[in-house]
């Protein structure tokens, strides 16, 4: 629910129905080569709390968020068997147009994710 | 709903309701090194016709689906404010047990995309 | 992934992985008057077992699936904060033709639903 | 992401991407009988803007939301196969604390709804 530019991360176990506070985020730029733009963990609200949330650094061009979830599941109470299908997770989108602000909220349990671009 | 090993694949737009009759799909493992498994397009019913659907060739391992999602968006009538958002979408996972079957069901809409693991 | 007409019902709980085997599903029409046209427990497989499933006395109208969640979750060791959210859940949505077969893939974990008619 | 108590409702169209505004809405209490508590249109935002939302004459019980969605979707450029398969769209869920916030972001496309209990 932003209105400026800018790419915001959110994140929820919906298995759990927690904010997945303490998930490791990485942030890529695709091109003109593979760049770290941004890393961190997500706060108790779920959001990654950073400056390209608002734009900083953000131009065209295509993005990868990769998620720690295995990591964060082992640390969040999930046994053996449900840490064993999803490690890290990538997700690649486009920015087309910077000035436009691109929420993604990723919503998972241990066997599989979600993410559809919220407005 | 297979039963026996092997990674099945399925895919469907569920913005227009439809199975993604088309969509292109690659297959890797990813160790011990970056390795095709399987390519190919989703058949009329929405799934890869390939025999690592069966098991073959599966070993224990992470592997990535790769889903050429903008090519297929802009050959079945997306327009470009809705092809700009997705292209090439990967989905990571891990076979931690080659005997159990890996159902793969993909929905998606020019927004965003779910993969949970079917049973 | 049935061929001819009637409305097959499909549980996972994709918090754990798992068919929902046992859950309780009503199939209710709305027209002209609300009346019960099946009613069981999912298979071990997640579907429901039942002649409507093949087409049976399934016309053009509203319909209602009911799944009763709440004992299902309490019943499958889900704790009193996850029984808390959701417990009777219904689906209302409208067979328009009823040649076509209507495939409802519910998925759920304690703290939501979906449904995405299946192809 | 609301802190206080309360019943906030969001509506997202994922099939084109956008806040489902305009989205006529119901919330029902369920108990000790049937009652209207709130009733609107979803705003640019997507949000129903009521003072429910901020906790107003929200008791512990279940309630039911009745999203209006059929008539969304023939307003907004649907044509008449996919308004075929939803209309009236029910989501019925338990306020066990009056205390905790209960944001319920619905998301949908034609064919299909989703809501899991925001945080």
């Amino acid at each position: 629910m932003a209105e400026a530019g800018g790419i915001s991360i959110h994140g929820v176990d919906i298995a759990k129905g927690v904010a997945a506070a303490g998930l490791g985020v990485e942030l890529w730029a695709l091109a003109p080569q593979r760049r770290l733009v941004a890393a961190g963990a997500l706060g108790t609200n779920g959001l990654l709390d950073h400056p390209t949330a608002r734009g900083e650094g953000i131009v065209a061009g295509p993005y990868e968020v990769v998620f720690a979830l295995g990591a964060w599941l082992r640390a969040n109470g999930y046994g053996p068997r449900e840490t064993a299908f999803l490690d890290v997770v990538p997700f690649r989108f486009v920015v087309s147009d910077p000035a436009q602000h691109y929420h993604l909220p990723f919503k998972f349990t241990p066997w599989g994710i979600q993410l559809f671009r919220g407005v």
